[in-house]
């Protein structure tokens, strides 16, 4: 008899690993439950399927539970994995509107995610108040949009969905309120840099609270919501979409004796192995080695989620092959501004009581004779003593994400702010400067 | 006394090591001799400014003789350094309409780039027949194209600057007919890699007349140049480029003694240090040293100029640096397409003699489900036996010098192909796929 390899969480780790544990092992069963209804899409999209930038939300699924079936890997929406028994062996999976069945597992992977923050606050059981996790959340609110047709948007966090929401809800011909708790929006960098994006939002008429001590409470009429009240006061809001950050889901985890991390999320070892024999764990539930930190961090991210879960199902099907882990990637595109960062902030630099020095340009992305220049601003992190390259920020209105990847790559291959000069970069004036806006950065911070 | 620093062209080689050498060397007497009138300025852009895309020459113009005076740094334009007396330790100048004067000398860099290959064909001597090297060429091919408005122009040569002539006298209403001797073009990747650039130029009404054995003659009327022949027949143009390709300008470090190396340019080392004590080489008229063939190579280009004059300007002023190298990094537009590579190319490997594997992957610069995906080819070259990147080649219409940056910046750090698909690169709906192009081409590539 073949083993069985069961996958709890149908979408970016969980599917990553079972097509990978098939591709490494054509005889082993494999099984995906997943509690929702959609499996193995992009849930980065979604903000955009809101906006309707993205027309058809099945072009979001990258592949169908029938195409997953024709590989031999069975795919079972609306299963819930309620119950975990690692010396049994097995899983109780509740079945929508069915009962609850064991199924045997010999390698389990748990995939099961993240999820947003809930808020107890009054009023937060209105209706018109959303998370945007899944693509249920997504379909309901564009039902609610459809149904009710709201005119002012309460966003609540300044992060990536947050940001992503109040572009594309300003694209639906919306008003746009977004408080945020702390100083500045996008805390994944530093505030120098974040800055731009309180412009570019004002410039294309979302208006900011930022300082807020945010949803104290929810009003409503009709037991719709009509307004949430901050510590700066009450924001009208027809529809309020709620982004303050999410969690792993490490319940099913806990109660087997799983262990979890400094981070609250799942530990794993470089193999992505649990604490438990042959239960391993990918993507927004369990931890992520940090190559800079050199210790587990907790940063869920889709591409992450995807590298784990291969790693995971190659493992699980019995290779042996190790996640080299992440630099701290991010970018984020808000209008026609991008913002990214990769590595640590200058914040994050000091936060983990390294002697860091910094350098910021502000540059454009193309040779700057040439017309249409767009405004870049690089900044780079480096360790005083050694010269290493700890982290790189940029925002600007063009090739920002070029320059990230960039600082990404020489951050795994942990080069010195003197190489990231010698680097032999692609130069013709309609792409970049003879010495690309990194170059100088760097040059500058090795003057320091 | 202070040391004399002489430099013999006043351009990115030139300009970049006087810089340096007085940042390091508060002191030197810094004198620059160029036999053209103009300085420290982006050859790059000269197309453009022809184009009318850059309307200013004076924004070409990077520092001005004044502005080096203001820093110490004597740049001397109409300068022809026609003589070197190693052994004396002096340069013999010739001031245009004026005698030779002789220079004494403590440090000595050659920077005298490289120079267009001249044609001795029936008819060469006609009007109308333009290269496109230096600023003054530019300015003669305005004036060309003010005075005699002519319709149709023959461009002889399918590398960088036949392609950007292209663009840009089709930016000016002029018929343009490209003709280029092998069967490519853009011989700088790989044919496979090209062929979009053919479609490219039809789609922008520019002929092109591939495998001509070009130039075999011009004929003119009135003493201006109407048509050029070539092995298939005959070409109407009453403006003529020629732009076959240059050579490296070692006249005078021949004359003096100074070593060449095997591909014709000026010997260097490490430093930058030619066989003659004291004398130093950089830019196009000297060899630069390829990380990947470990071995000296020539590729002109104002990158490597940039750097390798900083380098030599530090050690001509009593640093001790050495030249990181190049890997190999071009990109090109050419209208609406961009076409890059880094590293070798299959067909470079193949002919340096390594077992090489590849891979090409045609994707879109960002997630497929969003709207104005931008086609993009990747192809990767990898040593078969040891995994290791050897080089990365894209076309498209966009984002195609980002993925060339990372790939250089991988080849630097000497990456194999299965670290690519390690990296933490920046991911986020409007710029790229959860795994970037260059991921999946990895992985493509892992696979055989």
């Amino acid at each position: 008899m073949s083993a069985r390899f069961i996958v709890v969480g149908a979408d970016a780790a969980g599917m990553s690993a079972a097509s990978e544990a098939r591709r490494v092992n054509p005889d082993m069963e494999i099984v995906a439950y997943d509690r929702g209804d959609f499996a193995s899409y992009s849930q980065c999209g979604l903000p955009y399927l809101i906006g309707g930038v993205v027309e058809d939300r099945q072009t979001l699924i990258a592949r169908t539970a029938e195409e997953f079936a024709a590989r031999g890997i069975a795919v079972k929406l609306g299963h819930e994995v309620v119950g975990l028994d690692p010396v049994r062996r097995v899983v109780r999976v509740r079945q929508r509107n069915e009962g609850v069945t064991e199924h045997p597992y010999d390698k389990l992977l748990l995939a099961s995610g993240a999820s947003p923050v809930r808020s107890s606050v009054p009023g937060f059981d209105l209706a018109g108040i959303f998370h945007l996790d899944v693509m249920e959340d997504a379909l309901n609110l564009q039902a609610y949009l459809r149904e009710h047709q709201p005119k002012r948007a309460a966003i609540v966090g300044g992060g990536y969905i947050g940001l992503e929401m109040a572009e594309n809800l300003r694209r639906l011909g919306l008003t746009v309120y977004l408080v945020q708790r702390g100083s500045q929006l996008f805390p994944a960098v530093d505030i120098d840099i974040s800055v731009p994006i309180d412009d570019e939002l004002a410039r294309h008429g979302v208006e900011t609270g930022l300082c807020e001590t945010v949803l104290e409470g929810c009003e409503g009429a009709h037991g719709r919501v009509v307004a949430i009240q901050t510590s700066q006061g009450t924001v009208p809001g027809d529809v309020v979409l709620v982004a303050t950050g999410v969690r792993p889901n490490t319940a099913l985890a806990e109660a087997a004796g799983v262990d979890l991390g400094r981070t609250g999320a799942i530990a794993v070892d470089d193999h992505l192995r649990t604490s438990v024999p042959d239960i391993f764990a990918a993507g927004d539930c369990a931890e992520h080695w940090h190559r800079l930190l050199q210790q587990p961090a907790w940063v869920p991210l889709g591409t992450t989620a995807n590298k784990q879960g291969r790693i995971a199902g190659k493992n699980a099907a019995g290779k042996d092959e190790a996640f080299a882990g992440i630099v701290g990637t991010a970018v984020v595109q808000v209008f026609d501004l991008e913002v990214g960062r990769t590595g640590l902030t200058e914040r994050e630099a000091v936060e983990a009581g390294l002697h860091c020095v910094t350098a910021t340009l502000d540059s454009t992305d193309h040779a700057g004779y040439m017309p249409d220049g767009k405004s870049l601003t690089v900044k780079l992190v480096a360790e005083r003593d050694t010269g290493q390259v700890l982290g790189g920020q940029a925002v600007g209105y063009g090739g920002v994400a070029k320059r990230i990847d960039v600082v990404a790559t020489a951050l795994y291959a942990g080069l010195t702010v003197e190489e990231l000069t010698r680097l032999d970069l692609a130069y013709a004036p309609p792409f970049n400067s003879v010495w690309d806006p990194i170059q100088v950065t760097a040059t500058k911070l090795l003057r320091r």
